[in-house]
Formats: C-alpha cells, sequence, structure tokens
C-alpha cells in the first residue's frame, strides 16, 4: 500500500512537470528560493508596445532611477518590519507622485478632460482589501485605498461618495489641476482625433485604437518579514474613457488579489479583458487547485488573456518569496529586489 | 503501463469521490441531467434569516407568485429561441418590478435617502459582460447593465457617467421617487437609529447591524436551447450604506460569473466577503481546476463563505442543465424551472 501511495505521488509530481513544461514561454521567471523572514517585493509600472514610446537613453534612465527608488523605499521599510501592506502604499506613493505613470500625478485623462483615478490594496494575511474609483481630488490614492481597507467596513468606493469618506477621514485633497501634464493632454487630444478618424473612415483603421491609452498602470506586490503578501494597483485607466469606466485595477480578483495561501498579484493591460477572465483570482485558483508554480499560474494566465484577444502582464509574489513576471507585450517597466537582496529594474522583453 | 495509468485514474477518481462526499451540505442539489437542446433556468431572490421576516401565509404566496411569474416569462422567452442572455434580462425585470425584492422598485435606501442600484449580466458562450453601479434614475438596472454589455467597450460604468451612457442609448428614466417604498424607508430610519444606538452603547449591542440590511437581492441563471448559458444579479445594496459602496453584485468574478466551460452563478449575502473570497469565479474555477461537480462547487464555496464570517448563498446552472442552490442562512427566496419543464420555488431551508 506505501509503494502505492508512493507511486502514485511520484506519478502526480512527473505530470505536473510535464505540464509546467509544455506551457508558453510568455514570462520569466526570476526568482525561486525558500524565504527565511527576509523581505522581497516586486513592482510594475504598465505594459505595452514599447517601441511606440521611442524613448531616449534619458528618458529610460529617468524610469529606472524612480523604479529603483520605489523599490529601495519598500525594501527599507520591509527591513525596518513594516507590514506588506504598508510597503505597498509606500512604493505606489513614489510611482503615483511621478509623472512617468499612468497613475497619480501623470494619470490620463478621461473623455471631459478629467483624471479619473483608480486604485485597490489587497492585505494576503487577512484577505482584508480597500479599493476606490473615480476619485479626482485624491494625491495618492493608494492611500485612500488602504484607509477604505483599515477603517471602513466596505471592500470598495466610487466616485464623489470615495472623496467624502476621503474627507471625512481627513485625507488632504489636491485640486484637480495638480494632475495635468501636458503629455497626458495631448494624448487626450490625439485620441479624440482618432476617435474621429474612426468614425469617419470606420473600417480603414485597422488599428486598435485602445491599444497604448491604458499605459503605465503601477503595482506593487511584497513579502514582509513576517511571511505576510499583499498587493496594491493604481491608474488613470484608458485615456478618453467616458461614462465613470472602472478597470480591473480595483476591482479585487481581476487586477488585484492577494491571498497567503497562494500568492499577491497585481495585473496591467485592457482592463475589459482582465475582468472577462479574472485574471488575479485565477492565478490564485491555479495555484490552489492544481497546485502548479507562481510562474507558470502567472505565464498560463497571461497567455490566456492573449488567447482571448487581450494584452497586458502581471506581477506576482509569494510567501516562500518567489517571484514571477509575465505580459504579453514587447515590454513592461518593472522591477524587484529579491530575498537575497538584488535590485533588478528591466523596461524591454 | 496500460495498467498503471488506469489504477492512477481509478485512484485519482476515488479520492475526488471521497473529498466530494467529506463536504460540509449546506446546499441542496436539485437537478442533474443531460441538456437536450431544452432550456432551464433558477432564480434567487436574496438570502438570509427568514424568520425575521415574520412572514404572513399572504405574503408567503406573494412571493412564491412572483418568483412563479418571472420563472415562466423568462422559462417562454427561451423556449422561443431567445438566447440566456435575454431571458435573464426579462426574468429580473419582473423581479426589479415588484417591490418585494431589494432591486429595483423595492430597492433599500443609502445613508443620504437616496436608491442606488447595482446590477450585472454575463454571457458564458463570449464571456461578454456589462455592469452598472450607483445609478439612481433606471427602472431596470438588469437592461441597462446588458446595454453596457452589447453598446459599449466597457465593462463597469459608475454613477452619473452610467446614466449618461443610459441616456445617449435611448433608455428611459424614472423619478428617483419610483423607488420610494415605505417599508425600505422605515428600515433606513430603523438603521440609523440601531447606528446611533451603536455609538452610545458601543459594545451592548452584538448583533450585527448589517445581518438582515442587504437582504432581497434577485438574481438569475440561464440555459438557453443552443446550450449556452448567462448569469445576471441586480440589487440595491446594504440598506443606510454610504459613501457611494459598490457590494458584489455588479462584480464579475465576485457576485456574478459565467462561462460555458463552467457554469453561470449568482450570488447573495454580505457583500464584501463574496468580493474578498471572489465567490462566483471560485465556483467556476473549482469545477475547471479541480473537476468537481456544479453542486459541490457551490456547496464549498458557500461553506468558505460561512467560514470566514460571512453569510449568503448562491445559484449556478450549467450547460447539462444541473441546477445548483447553496446558502448558509435559514432561507432564500429561490426556484427553478428545470430541463423537464418541472417548475418549483422555495423560501425556507
Amino acid at each position: 500500500m506505501r509503494t502505492l501511495c508512493f507511486s502514485l505521488l511520484l506519478a502526480l509530481l512527473m505530470i505536473t512537470a510535464c505540464k509546467d513544461e509544455g506551457e508558453p514561454k510568455v514570462a520569466k521567471s526570476i526568482e525561486s528560493m525558500k524565504n527565511k523572514g527576509l523581505p522581497a517585493l516586486a513592482i510594475h509600472g504598465g505594459a505595452g508596445n514599447l517601441k511606440k514610446l521611442n524613448l531616449t537613453a534619458e528618458e529610460e534612465a529617468e524610469y529606472h532611477r524612480v523604479m529603483k527608488q520605489a523599490l529601495e523605499t519598500g525594501y527599507a521599510l520591509l527591513k525596518e518590519g513594516k507590514s506588506s501592506a504598508e510597503a505597498v502604499v509606500a512604493v505606489i506613493s513614489i510611482l503615483e507622485d511621478s509623472p512617468l505613470f499612468n497613475a497619480g500625478k501623470g494619470a490620463v485623462f478621461n473623455h471631459d478632460g478629467v483624471n479619473e483615478l483608480d486604485a485597490a490594496i489587497m492585505n494576503g494575511e487577512s484577505l482584508d482589501c480597500g479599493a476606490i474609483a473615480g476619485v479626482k481630488r485624491i494625491k495618492n490614492p493608494i492611500h485612500l485605498a488602504k484607509l477604505v481597507m483599515d477603517s471602513s467596513k466596505y471592500v470598495l468606493l466610487a466616485g464623489n461618495g470615495a472623496e467624502d469618506f476621503a474627507s471625512e477621514n481627513g485625507v488632504a485633497f489636491v485640486e484637480p489641476s495638480y494632475f495635468f501634464t501636458e503629455h497626458r493632454w495631448k494624448q487626450l487630444q490625439e485620441a479624440k482625433e482618432e476617435k474621429d478618424m474612426k468614425l469617419d473612415h470606420s473600417g480603414l483603421n485597422n488599428t486598435d485604437p485602445d491599444a497604448e491609452k491604458k499605459f503605465g498602470t503601477v503595482g506593487c506586490v511584497a513579502l514582509d518579514i513576517y511571511g505576510n503578501i499583499a498587493a496594491g494597483t493604481s491608474t488613470g485607466g484608458l485615456t478618453n474613457k467616458q461614462y465613470g469606466r472602472i478597470g480591473d485595477s480595483p476591482l479585487i480578483g481581476a487586477g488585484t488579489y492577494a491571498n497567503n495561501a497562494t500568492c499577491a498579484v497585481s495585473c496591467t493591460g485592457k482592463g475589459e479583458d482582465f475582468i472577462k477572465l479574472s485574471v488575479a483570482n485565477d492565478i490564485s485558483s491555479m495555484i490552489k487547485y492544481q497546485g502548479i508554480s507562481l510562474d507558470s499560474a502567472c505565464t498560463s494566465a497571461v497567455q490566456k488573456v492573449k488567447d482571448f484577444g487581450g494584452r497586458g502582464g502581471c506581477i506576482a509574489i509569494n510567501t516562500n518569496a518567489d517571484i514571477a513576471f509575465a505580459f504579453t507585450t514587447t515590454g513592461m517597466f518593472r522591477g524587484y529586489i529579491n530575498a537575497q537582496g538584488i535590485l533588478k529594474t528591466d523596461i524591454y522583453k
């Protein structure tokens, strides 16, 4: 009987191994080491067709600099004994304060020329989570998302209501003009022209006008010295978005998810597809029910997005300090500090 | 080798069987029969502590009458060849038009004395979905959710933006006063008093003030003669809710999900817990990755909600016309017409 059990286990392990091998390699596995109470974290700053950005060497260096600063800040806090959720807020706040990314200061404009910001955070130990959608005067949406998690009985607050909650809880407001950047304003005008063109020459314009319009969502996943993971995501959503559209970023299970039993995930990409496929929760479910690795789960989820006609990527971490990145695009702003303290930032595939 | 494979398969089947057997029986399996192009559907009108409602025989009869009317209307449409999504809209519209349920006409009031309505619909064949949150002047939110699915490139629209979309697409508006019912107004005053009491006598009031405040969310899952399933949910959310709170109902993967490969699900209960556990997507994932039955997946998901300290229930259907109901509470308004054309409505456990 014991031999049978052993054979069974061995066979199962072999099946799992074969399965992993057979999966498409969209992602790169970065780290896989046992956590010894050492912290680790990873970030993304959006996935997309990076060739279109035509970054100069100086611009590239600036992206690397801000990502490094964010990672080092988060890592120092984790080392000090701050929780993974606290580190996620500090890291994302830095990315929100930079005009480089589509979140906070650098958020894109909606159709009405207004910046509507979404963010979410989730604690993998308790499954507590907080999210906000469509706020217009909050400097650091990720901070407000954590306040919703910590100080309300709700998970998701939207629009003016979310700002009322912020106001009652002493969050400082900024003028909507704080979010004005010339670059994003120009993108809105281009998007509007594109839309007009598309209406005028329906069928002639075969490019997806949304392809690069959500570029630059930011996210962070972290493991603290207590062995708890957390995930957060912050975005300005789609350039030229209308009708109070909410994307995947603030939706728990779609763009953001964390559970100590599986992983912490933050996604970026065409949000509607990530909602339809419940990408963040799907990664968690594959780990839980199929027993596959973090890296295989991320690779598989992102491949499903691609097969579905979508685009984007994700970052993930687990309590073993494994870190995974996966994306369908030619690049994703990303970086990590692993449990060995090694820092790396990357842009292209 | 062939014998080894066979033994392995047998062992795996035994493990799966044992696992199902060991799971707690929160749900009742209603139907399990092969679909032969015959339609089927199921509905819920909320799960909760029904003893508190103290329904008279006349009131009970009225609940049964409206549920029967909704089921028969949906079934007739499915028989005629209408899609599962079309049937879901027709069925939920009837429940929304009744003052009995916390959706449409009978929606509860938020803290400001306003009715804020949420709804979602998802098509299991294409994974197309549409949802709206926080609308105040739309008679049938489920109709608007379908319009978002069919006529926009977005999934989730919130607040005034969602109403702008409705307006541009010719949806008729009602005055907010349409949603006034004496019963719900009284509930709001009671909830506000309870909150004051709780603030005044903190610690003395040990009952969960939210226990019955989301009671009456409605949902429908349907299978059409083409073998496609769909799910929809509509709600007024929590009595006395604040800050533009969005619950699980309009969130794809939390309160609503549909995928022909697994199932169509609609949930009801304390929304925040359903979001944290991604209940609807979890049911789909268990079927997909664990290969368990629809009934076992619903039972397991609802047990997880209970273990997490939450309460509520779900209904589900698959392309085999299996129908499942599961709930943690003493009752759930529910009913079905199965593939044999048999109609049944129920209230208590």
